[in-house]
């Protein structure tokens, strides 16, 4: 594997002018201006990313990107650390929600194991191990900064591959039991809000579990004081292997014009370390769904993001970030084919 | 056509054991309980409607109910009423957003002329005018008693039709200037809250057209006086002629066990009426999108009910509701595919 520290990411800047073209285009259509919402959105961003008032976005997939996290020996996930290993399975056989709705969206589906305990990753998963899980963040860093770059290029090396493999729309998602701790500590770090709003039931803890969950995440913050102005930093310390191989992938796709569907609270927590390492990394970038995770709404906020479905889901895996796929195809699909006021004979 | 006064429409209850039955198998599935968030509420409510843990519901369409509007000499919309007869023409070409959607997401199309004042409807929509366009309500009631039941038996017709084609899932639209402006009145007078918080732009309104639009509706309702209690006396007074066909189908569809998919205001306002007239209609309705309207929340509120999507927007036509058929394919997919945790070798 390539060793050199990328430092920088040059990410370049959206088309603007062919955003407002889709916009001009779009107000055109046989509706009254701006009654298609955030769809009409989705096609005027898209144009900016792909150069084009049509954007083709038929060649999609979705990477789930999975690790293991040694916080889980101070209980706090509802699940043994063992079912990391034991989704991965499921990922590679195509049984998982993820691979259910990839199938059904004709997504493509990568999964990427980054850092779990399996020894030997089943067929079909890409093996990119950092290390077999990190260490536990309550007593020190979750791993070192060159391990967070390692995982980092794992990522980007994924979304390089499917650019040059012509995919056109791609989401992240992850499995990592423990990982909305990880996810949790870094957005409190990079939020500055208090952890006790950013935190939830995750896999279904109960309300002992979720108050445990907060001491962990707040003696995590305490013992290794990351950086918030270092985003690489805070994925070193409280994040995880997912978690920055995810931001990895973000930054890359970036810098290939490859837009990004974000999932739940993990991905968005990657999103926002990505978009604090390269602003422009923002505009690649797009929200699916509103997660159950209270954290999830606050670094959509911090994002300036808005979701599109409110399904009240809280898997993971990118299963939301799927779901919301066929409303980008509706949303391309109604500035491609509807008519114009013109061609109603209206002015 | 049938001029029987049908004053009770017998709905079955939904099969609560099926319901149950749906819910254990995907309690099983590989995922924290709950985790699919409303993608679950989903399968659980279509089992105990289709009697099948794992419905069927290959086979859509959309019901667009079109009628013209008096009320809009008082100009409470900002598109001329002429609009509602070339948008007719619009569906019929497929052209307009909701046949893109349709035809994106596989469903048919009905486009129903039950009161525009388009002298002939254009090839492909079925024709069941019961008047041309209501009268102003802001004057009188919008049309007679036996008028709204002729609407009503023509959603009905449609929706038993349908049912007898085979089709499994349905949604409702509709097209009718001015209609914001009735569905508001309908909504204002079944919930009993102020007007003023239920109006909005409809189509693009400014600040003093949605005041005079406010004004208009609460004229008609001290005009009409509709009884809250009676809410085919509200259809008749204040309503439309496309909401009252929008009731009937969902009355219809409920007695023959056929799921309906609500878009917006309009027909969230034609929802409330018709599970006002037979409360078990409630069973075999879903809300789609949260709409840009804020009428729309307060009606889904009053029939508890939650949407999928909140892409903010607000065109009408069945568009939102469409956009929701990819989602319930994706609860049913993930219920029927998945693996569950036994599978996985997990207790």
């Amino acid at each position: 594997m390539q060793q050199h520290q990328r430092k920088q990411w040059r990410i370049p800047p959206v088309d603007t002018q062919m955003e407002e073209k889709a916009r001009k285009h779009v107000d055109q259509l046989t509706k009254p201006t701006g009654a298609l919402g955030d769809l009409e959105e989705l096609v005027v961003r898209l144009a900016g990313i792909t150069g084009q008032v049509f954007s083709d976005i038929s060649k999609k997939g979705v990477a789930i990107f999975c690790a293991d996290h040694g916080v889980t020996v101070e209980g706090v996930s509802a699940y043994p650390a063992e079912v990391t290993g034991l989704m991965i399975g499921n990922f590679s056989r195509g049984k998982a929600a993820v691979n259910v709705l990839a199938q059904r969206f004709q997504s493509e589906v990568a999964v990427v194991d980054v850092g779990s305990r399996l020894p030997k990753p089943p067929e079909g998963v890409l093996e990119r191990k950092v290390r077999s899980g990190t260490a536990n963040m309550a007593q020190g860093p979750a791993m070192t900064r060159q391990e967070a770059e390692e995982a980092l290029q794992a990522g980007a090396d994924l979304a390089s591959s499917w650019k040059g493999a012509g995919l056109q729309l791609t989401a992240v998602g992850e499995m990592g039991i423990g990982n909305t701790t990880s996810a949790s500590a870094v957005a409190a770090c990079l939020t500055g809000k208090p952890v006790r709003r950013l935190i939830g039931r995750g896999t279904g803890l109960d309300e002992e579990g979720v108050r445990r969950k907060g001491e962990v995440i707040t003696r995590s913050l305490q013992v290794n004081r990351p950086d918030p102005r270092d985003p690489l930093d805070v994925l070193t310390k409280v994040g995880g292997l997912e978690l920055a191989a995810m931001a990895g992938f973000m930054l890359e796709a970036s810098h290939l014009r490859l837009p990004v569907v974000l999932d739940g609270l993990i991905t968005t927590a990657a999103a926002l370390a990505a978009v604090r390492m390269e602003p422009r990394v923002r505009s690649y970038l797009f929200a699916s769904h509103q997660s159950a995770e209270p954290g999830h709404a606050l670094l959509l906020e911090a994002l300036d993001m808005r979701p599109l479905i409110s399904a009240g889901m809280r898997l993971g895996e990118g299963s939301g970030a799927v779901l919301a796929f066929p409303l980008f195809d509706a949303a391309v699909a109604t500035a491609r084919e509807m008519a114009t006021f013109a061609e109603l004979g209206m002015e």
